[in-house]
C-alpha cells in the first residue's frame, strides 16, 4: 500500500517595509507568526525583510512561493506611496490588476467625496486574489496562490492570519526542554548522539544574562510526543557529573510564548 | 574635476538559527543592528532568517556578500553539533578550515581536560578570517572580506559590534517625524509629492491602537539637515483642514529608539 500522507507542509515569511530596515519599528508580525505556525505543526524555513521596492519584493516573493508551501506577506497594503505590494505581486506572477468592488464599495461608502487615488489603490488587486473575511475588522485576508497578503498593523495582520488559521493546521510539534547548570561544549557530543539516535530535533541555547536560572536549555523535538519523551529520558540518563539539571518541561504541544 | 566621493554604504543581515523560525527565541541581534547601522549612517537593505543547514547559509551569504558593502551575521558559532556557521561560510568563499592558535590557546587554558571536539570547532575558522578583539569579552569578532560573523548570544553580539562600528561610520542620516490626526489616505498625494520635489524618503506609518496619541506618523529623512527641515515645512504647509498637527519631532540625527 502506498503511503498516501502528504509531507509537512513549510512556510515563508516577507515582511515588506523600509521602516523595519531603518530599525524605526521592532517586527511583531513575524514573530507573532513563526510561533502560530509552529503550534499548528507548520514548520517555517525563512524570514526575509526587504525594503519597498517592487524588484526585492518581486525577487523574493517569487524565490518562496516556488519553495515552500505557504508564503505570508505582511505589509505594503495601505494608501501611499510606498505602499507597492500589491502591484508588486501582480508583476512576480504576471497577472493584471483589477479593482475589486467588495473592497471599493466600503471605502466609497467611508470617504465619500474624500475618497483619493490612494484610497483606491488599496482597493486594486492581483486579477484572481481570493478575499477571506474575519468578524474582527472589515479588511480582508488576501490569498493568491499560495501566498497570504497580510497588512503590517499589527493588530489586522493577527486577526486575518487568525481568520485563515484553520487552514494550516497539520500535525502538532512536541517539545520538551531540559534546563542545565552546564558548558554547553561538554554535552555537545551527547546531544549530537540524542539527534543521531532517535530522530528528534535537539537545539541547545546558552544563556549568560544575571537573570536566568541556567546556563544552558536543550530542546528536544519531534511530531512524536513518545519519541521526545524517550529522549528526553535518554538525556537525562547521559549526563555526566558536570552538568546540574536545574528543571525539565516534559514534553507537550509547541506553543507560541505569549500564548501561554 | 572627478568626484571621488565613494557610494554610501549598505549592508544586509543574515540571523542563523533554527530558535529563530520555530519561534522559540524572539530576534534582539537584527533590530539592534538596524538602528545601530542606521545611526552610523549605512543603510540596511536586507535581513535574512536561515535555519541551521549548509545550503541556505551558504546561498544566502554568498548573495548578500556580493550585493551588499557589508553582511553582518549572527548565531551558529558555538560548541554544539547544530553550530555550523564557520564550516559553512569557509564552504561559501571556497577557503579551508584552519584552527586558530589564538582561539585555540584559551579554551585549552580554560577547559584543560574538559576541552572536547566541540570546543574545538569554536576555533576552527575560514582560513583568512581577522579577529577583533574588544575589552568586554574574549570572544573575538570574525571578519572574512566584507562578512562579519557575530554570535548569537545578544550580550557578545552587541559588545563585538561595538568594538568594530567605528569602521562603519558614514555621513549621518537625518529624521523628522510629524505625527498626525489624519487619515493616511488623504495625505497620500502630499507625501508623494514631497518625495518627488525634495529628494527625501518618506514614510507614512498609520496606528489605530487606543494607547497611540496620532493616527499617522510622517516620517521624512535625507543625508542632508537642511533638506529634511525644508520638506518638513513644506509638509506642514500643505496639509488640509482634514489633517490635525499632534507634534513634530524636528530634524535630528537618526538613532536608534533604545539609545535615545
Amino acid at each position: 500500500m502506498v503511503d498516501a500522507t502528504p509531507p509537512p507542509a513549510d512556510a515563508a515569511i516577507v515582511l515588506i517595509g523600509n521602516e523595519l530596515l531603518s530599525g524605526k519599528i521592532r517586527d511583531e508580525n513575524a514573530y507573532y507568526l513563526a510561533g502560530r505556525l509552529r503550534a499548528l505543526g507548520v514548520t517555517l524555513r525563512r524570514v526575509a525583510v526587504v525594503p519597498d521596492e517592487e524588484a526585492a519584493i518581486i525577487d523574493e516573493v517569487r524565490r518562496c512561493a516556488s519553495a515552500y508551501t505557504y508564503v505570508f506577506t505582511s505589509g505594503g497594503v495601505g494608501p501611499t506611496h510606498d505602499d507597492i505590494t500589491l502591484p508588486s505581486i501582480a508583476r512576480a506572477f504576471e497577472v493584471p490588476l483589477v479593482v475589486d468592488p467588495s473592497l471599493e464599495a466600503p471605502l466609497r461608502a467611508h470617504f465619500g467625496a474624500r475618497m483619493t487615488p490612494g484610497h483606491l489603490r488599496m482597493a486594486t488587486l492581483p486579477a484572481g486574489t481570493e478575499l477571506v473575511r474575519g468578524d474582527d475588522f472589515w479588511w480582508p485576508a488576501m490569498v493568491l496562490g499560495n501566498v497570504y497578503i497580510l497588512p503590517g498593523i499589527p493588530q489586522i495582520f493577527r486577526a486575518n492570519f487568525e481568520t485563515l488559521a484553520p487552514r494550516f493546521q497539520g500535525a502538532p510539534f512536541f517539545l520538551a526542554s531540559v534546563y542545565l547548570d552546564a558548558d554547553e561544549g561538554s554535552i555537545a557530543a551527547a546531544l549530537e548522539a540524542l539527534e543521531r539516535d532517535h530522530g528528534v530535533a535537539v537545539g541547545s541555547y546558552p544563556r549568560i544574562d544575571a537573570q536566568a536560572d541556567h546556563r544552558v536549555r536543550v530542546t528536544i523535538e519531534s511530531r512524536d510526543s513518545a519519541t521526545v519523551e524517550r529522549a528526553t529520558a535518554r538525556l537525562l540518563d547521559s549526563l555526566g557529573a558536570g552538568a546540574r539539571v536545574v528543571r525539565v518541561d516534559a514534553a507537550a504541544p509547541a506553543s507560541h510564548p505569549d500564548q501561554g
